[in-house]
C-alpha cells in the first residue's frame, strides 16, 4: 500500500480531535466501523478528564458500532452526543443514564440530514478503508453506511486502512449520493441488484489529514442458535407469505425481502428458504447477516443488497476466501439508498422486523423499555415497514418466562403506528390487520398472536372501555406495565 | 353532452348497488365528491332496513366527502366498512358508536393497497365527472383523489355527470397511474409543476353502465377567518422559515409548501405571503384551500399541485370564471402523487400540519380526542411528515378556553412518532426539535410552546421520573386527561 498522506498512529490521529467536536465515524452495525482511531480517543478523554479538562465530542456513525468505538467512548464518558443508533450496552448506559444526548433518527434520514446542515458541521471523518489511492478513492471495507457523506462533509479526514479486509472488494460497493432539494432526480435503482453509482468514495485528498494502519477483525459476535419459539415464528412468516402468493396477493415472481437485525431474523430467511413454495429470492435490506449467505449456499436467496454485510468473523472469513463467487450476488450501498423510501415502495419490498412490544391495536414499540429506557434505536425499521408492500413484525408472544407479555394493552412508547403496521407474527399465530378496524384488529391480534396465559386480562382490558373508535382506557392502559414494575409479572395486572 | 351510456336516474343506479357490495366513490374532500348516487342509496337503505333486509356496503373514497355521501349514508346506517378518512359529524358518530367499520390510512398508499387486492373487490365505481365521452374518456371536477383506480378496478361503473363544473377543466388534471413491483418505474416529477400523465381518466367503455346527471356544487362552507391565536402561529411559522433560510438550511429558491386543510392552514399560508423575506412560492401539496387562490391573486404563491380544490363556493366560481389565468397555476393529481413519499422527499417539501394533540417529546396525536374517539383520520399528514425536507406542526398551546392544554406529558393516540416530527409551532412560539434528545426536546416544547398556564405541570412531570432517555412515568402520563374527564380541565391534573 502506498499513499501520499501522512502516517499516523491512532494515538496521533486522537491528538487532533479537539473537545466538542464533531466526528462522523464509519460503521454500520460493527461492520466496517472504525475501531483504533476511536479507542485511542477515549484514552484522549480519560487524559483530559484526569487533568482535569473537559472533553467530549459528538459521534455521528452509520448505525450501531462495536465495542472499539461505542464501547470505549461511553466507558471514557466522552460522547456529548450521539446519533443516529447504538446498541453497545455501555453507550446504552450513558444514554439511559442522561450523560450522553442521543437522538434517535430514521436511518434512511441520517446522511440528508447531515448535508442540510440540521446536525451541525462534522470537523473529522474517521472512516475504514481496505485501500486509499493517491488521487482519494477510498475503498471501503464491510459496510458503506453514511461514510460517502462524512467523507464528503467534514473538515477533516483521518483513514483507517484495515488490511483485514482485502482489497479484492472492490466491486462489492455501490456508492451513490443524490443531490439536495431543489436539484434532486430520481433515483434510478428499479430492481435490487441495479448498480447506480461508483465503487469507490471520492475524497478531496487535501482533507486527508492521516492515515492510520490497522489490522483489526469487525466485532461482531455468533448469533444463538434457532430456538423452538424463532423456528416456529419463522415458519409462521413463510406460511403467510405462500399463502399471499397464493391468493394472487403477492407476486408469483416474489417481491424482495427486507429482514431486521438479530436471530427471529436469522429464523425467518431460514423457514422462507426452506419452504417449498417460496421461489428463489432476493433481499434488499440494510443488514445482510449469517442467514443470507447461509441461503445463498443452499441455492434459496440469489442476491442481498444491503449496507453492511454483518457476518460472523468465520462467516466472514469463507466470504472472503470465496470473494469471485459472491461478487454479482452482494451488494453494499450507502444507507440513504439501502434504506430509502422511495426505493423501498417502488421495487414493493416485504418488510420484516422485529418488535420490542405491541398492542392490541398493532402500534409497536421498537426502542423504549417500559417507556423509559432506550434499547437501541428505531433504525431502519420505520424507513421499512412505512414503505414496505406488505409490512410485517413478529416477535415472541412472551419473554421472560412469561412474566412479559409482547403484546400490551397499549404500547408504553410508539415509533410504528397503526397506520404502517399491517401483520404481526408471533409463535402464536399472525394476524393480518389489513383493512381492518380497532376492534378487529383487537380480536385479530388476541386470539392469534397473544400467549394463551394473557388473552383473557387482554379481552378483559378491551372490553372495559365501551365506547369509541379505538377502545383505549387510559386508566388500565399501562396496567401490564405497572405490574410488571411492581410484582415482576405481567399477570398480575389490575384491569 | 352526448355519450353512448344508458341515462339514469340517481334511484336507477341506486337500484344497481346490492347489500355487501363495495363502493369506489370520488370525492377527495367534498370536492369533486359523488353526490346524487350515495344519497340514493342511502334512501334505498333506509327502504331496505324498513323492509326488514340488511343492507350496508363499503365505501372506499378519496379522502373526506360531503354530507350527501358520508351524512347521508351514515344516518341511513348503509356503511359497513369506510375508508381512508371522513370528517362528517354523522359518519363520525356512527364509527365512534362502532357501527361503521373504519380503516384509517395513509392517504398516499390508498390506491396500491385497492391494486394489490388488500381491501378487497370494487364492485362500483361512482365518480362525478364534467364530460365523459364514447371511448371511456372521463374528465373529472374538482378533485382526481383515487378515482383513476376506482374507475381501473371496478367492475361497473357509474358516472355522475355533473353539469355545475364546466368541460373548460380539460388540462386541470394530471392523470397517471403507476405500474405494481415488480414492474414500478420511478415517477418523473422533479419539479411541482411536472406533469407527467394525462388529461382524463381512460375506463373501458363497456364497464361504464349508467350516467347520472346532475348540477349540483360541492359541498364546502366557508372557512372561519383567522383569529388571533391563528394568525401568531402563522407568523411564527413564516417567521421560523425566513430564519431557516437566513441560516443557508433553506435553499435561497424556497422549497415547496404542504400545507394541511383549515383554519391554523390559512393562517400559515396568509402570513407566510405576507413575510418580506419569503420569495414567491409553490405548493406541493394535498388540499388546495381559499388561501392558495388569495395566495395566487396577491402574487405571493406561483404554482400549486394537489388532489382537490376545495375552495368556497364563492372563490370557485370565480376560479371557474377565469380558468384560463388559473391554467398552468393549479394542477390536481391523484392522491398517490400527491401524497407520495418519493415525490415529498425528492423535491424536499415543507410540510407544515395541524396536531390534535402533541407530547412533551414531539410525538404527534393527529386522531383521536382522549385517545378513544376518531376525529377524521390521519390523511396525508403521514405521508408528508415522514418524507419532508423539514416537517412542522402547529397547533394552538390551548384549547377550550385553556381547559385543554394541546401539549400533554404523552399523547392519548399517537400517529406521528418523535423520529418524524422535526418542529412545533403553537402562538406560544417554535420548538426546533431537530438532533435534540427527549430531554432537550421536553424543555425546548415545555419553555417555547406551551401555554404559560401547564408549564409548571409539564415541568412537574418531566421531573416525576428520575432516570431512562425518556422521562416517561407511566403513572401520570395520562393524568392531563384524566383531570379533564374527571373535572373538565386539565389543569387539575394530578401528578
Amino acid at each position: 500500500m502506498s499513499y501520499p498522506f501522512p502516517t499516523l498512529t491512532a494515538e496521533e490521529a486522537a491528538e487532533l480531535i479537539q473537545h466538542e467536536q464533531n466526528i462522523g465515524f464509519s460503521g454500520f452495525t460493527p461492520a466496517g466501523a472504525a475501531k483504533a482511531v476511536p479507542t485511542a480517543i477515549a484514552q484522549k478523554a480519560i487524559r483530559e478528564h484526569e487533568a482535569g479538562r473537559d472533553f467530549k465530542v459528538g459521534v455521528l456513525t452509520g448505525a450501531s458500532t462495536g465495542a472499539s468505538l461505542d464501547g470505549e467512548l461511553a466507558k471514557a464518558n466522552a460522547v456529548k452526543f450521539r446519533t443516529p443508533y447504538q446498541s453497545n450496552p455501555d453507550m446504552r448506559k450513558s444514554i439511559n443514564a442522561g450523560e450522553t444526548r442521543f437522538f434517535d433518527m430514521h436511518l434512511s434520514q441520517l446522511q440528508q440530514h447531515v448535508r442540510y446542515g440540521f446536525l451541525g458541521n462534522i470537523d473529522f471523518a474517521v472512516v475504514e478503508a481496505a485501500d486509499v489511492a493517491a488521487d482519494g478513492k477510498v475503498l471501503l471495507t464491510s459496510s458503506v453506511g453514511a461514510s460517502p457523506t462524512y467523507l464528503n462533509q467534514a473538515d477533516k479526514v483521518i483513514i483507517e486502512l484495515n488490511s483485514y479486509h482485502p482489497r479484492q472488494l472492490l466491486g462489492f460497493h455501490d456508492i451513490y449520493e443524490p443531490c439536495d432539494p431543489p436539484h434532486r432526480q430520481p433515483i434510478p435503482i428499479c430492481n435490487a441488484e441495479d448498480r447506480i453509482g461508483s465503487q469507490r468514495v471520492w475524497v478531496d485528498p487535501k482533507k486527508i489529514v492521516g492515515v492510520v494502519e490497522t489490522n483489526l477483525p469487525d466485532e461482531i459476535g455468533g448469533f444463538t442458535p434457532t430456538s423452538d419459539i424463532t423456528q416456529k415464528i419463522g415458519e409462521n412468516v413463510a406460511e403467510f407469505l405462500a399463502s399471499e402468493m397464493a391468493a394472487g396477493r403477492v407476486p408469483e415472481t416474489f417481491l424482495p425481502i427486507q429482514s431486521g437485525v438479530g436471530n427471529v431474523a436469522n429464523a425467518v430467511l431460514g423457514a422462507m428458504g426452506a419452504h417449498p413454495d417460496i421461489p428463489v429470492f432476493q433481499l434488499y435490506t440494510e443488514v445482510i447477516q449469517d442467514s443470507v449467505i447461509a441461503g445463498m449456499k443452499d441455492g434459496n436467496i440469489g442476491f442481498a443488497s444491503g449496507s453492511s454485510l454483518t457476518v460472523s468473523p468465520d462467516v466472514l472469513q469463507e466470504v472472503y476466501a470465496n470473494l469471485e463467487e459472491f461478487q454479482g450476488k452482494l451488494l453494499l450501498r450507502p444507507q440513504e439508498i439501502s434504506n430509502n423510501p422511495e426505493i423501498a415502495r417502488r421495487l414493493g419490498i416485504i418488510s420484516i422486523n422485529t418488535a420490542l412490544e405491541t398492542d392490541i391495536f398493532g402500534n409497536v414499540n421498537s426502542t423504549h423499555v417500559l417507556g423509559q429506557k432506550m434499547m437501541n434505536g428505531i433504525g431502519g425499521s420505520g424507513d421499512f415497514t412505512r414503505n414496505a408492500y406488505i409490512s410485517i413484525f413478529t416477535c415472541p408472544s412472551t419473554a421472560k418466562g412469561g412474566a412479559i407479555s409482547a403484546i400490551a394493552p397499549l404500547c408504553s412508547h410508539m415509533d410504528h403506528s397503526e397506520h404502517s403496521v399491517q401483520v404481526l407474527i408471533t409463535e402464536q399465530g399472525v394476524a393480518d390487520l389489513r383493512g381492518k378496524s380497532p376492534e378487529e384488529r383487537a380480536h385479530s391480534i388476541i386470539n392469534n398472536c397473544a400467549a394463551p396465559e394473557y388473552k383473557g386480562l387482554l379481552n378483559k382490558y378491551y372490553n372495559t372501555a365501551k365506547s369509541g373508535h379505538t377502545r383505549q382506557s387510559l386508566d388500565s392502559a399501562f396496567s401490564f406495565h405497572k405490574a410488571f414494575m411492581e410484582t415482576g409479572n405481567m399477570q398480575d395486572a389490575i384491569i
